[in-house]
């Protein structure tokens, strides 16, 4: 599919926006994620290799599944690799999935853990109206040309698509006062 | 375009991922966002009204946002409302966001600030195969019936669609171990 998206259409979009500026040593894909996926469409970039074969086997939150003490690992697709260039060993991260398990229609939900049922934007549930889930995790290992993370923790299921990575930064992803 | 959605296919996709489980309290909307936004397609639930009018004035990250002392608004649309309780004034959140404005497809990156260019995933720029940004803020007043938000900053462009809201939790959102 990535071989079918021309180029074209790319560099015109990214005229329109005057965002055609490339500075020494970027590297532009041969395609465009923004064509290939559509329009706040979203593109796998990978699966997550975890313990958990399906939801129910899943820890209810990172915190359990790291007390499992079972690492977990990112396989990210081939077009992505060279976008891992920077990140090494040691390093938390921020890990964007795509939970596709996850219906997205309740909008109150009542977990078993509190009282009274509370707005999906108040929990952390999967299940939520764009089911994206938000893992910070430690690299324990990477091997940038295979593709492959190895990560202390995640408690999605085994197959779970990727669809970000980011680097964890003290000074921009606490929070700026005092919260639980 | 949420009217025209039928719920028959919403409660058949519960029902084949065997999901249907609903506990007292529980409601679900009457559409399934599954099916309007497609299959790994998002649907967006609000905008973010900033002090920033495009991207060229935008401020570098959520600390310099936060350093200029100008708060902003989440503005959730009419459906997802009822979603926001339980969300309090001074707690914190993340916000994840649909950088709307950003080509997709730039692998390597080299930002200013760094001397050699970079991965996409080493780094926090909205260029990325997914754009979705983060931004860890605090709620400074809420308006649920409007669906209106008052956050400390944000460091995205007046308009940027907002993709969700979930509580910042310190057990799950710091990393298990010092980073920076």
């Amino acid at each position: 599919v990535y071989a079918l998206a021309g180029g074209g259409s790319s560099a015109a979009r990214a005229e329109a926006m005057h965002d055609t500026k490339m500075r020494p040593g970027e590297v532009a894909l041969a395609f465009d994620p923004a064509e290939t996926a559509g329009d706040a469409r979203l593109v796998f970039i990978g699966r997550a290799e975890t313990p958990w074969p399906d939801r129910d086997s899943c820890p209810k939150n990172i915190r359990q599944a790291r007390e499992a003490g079972r690492p977990a690992t990112l396989l990210i697709d081939p077009p992505w690799r060279p976008g891992l260039e920077g990140l090494e060993a040691g390093q938390a991260i921020v890990v964007l999935l795509w939970m596709h398990q996850a219906r997205r229609d309740l909008i109150l939900q009542a977990p078993r853990h509190r009282e009274t049922p509370a707005g999906v934007f108040a929990l952390r549930s999967p299940v939520r109206p764009n089911p994206i889930g938000l893992a910070v995790v430690t690299i324990l290992e990477i091997d940038r040309e295979a593709g492959s993370i190895v990560v202390d923790a995640l408690d999605c299921a085994d197959g779970t698509p990727i669809l970000d990575i980011k680097p964890w930064i003290a000074s921009v992803d606490l929070p700026p006062s005092p919260a639980s």
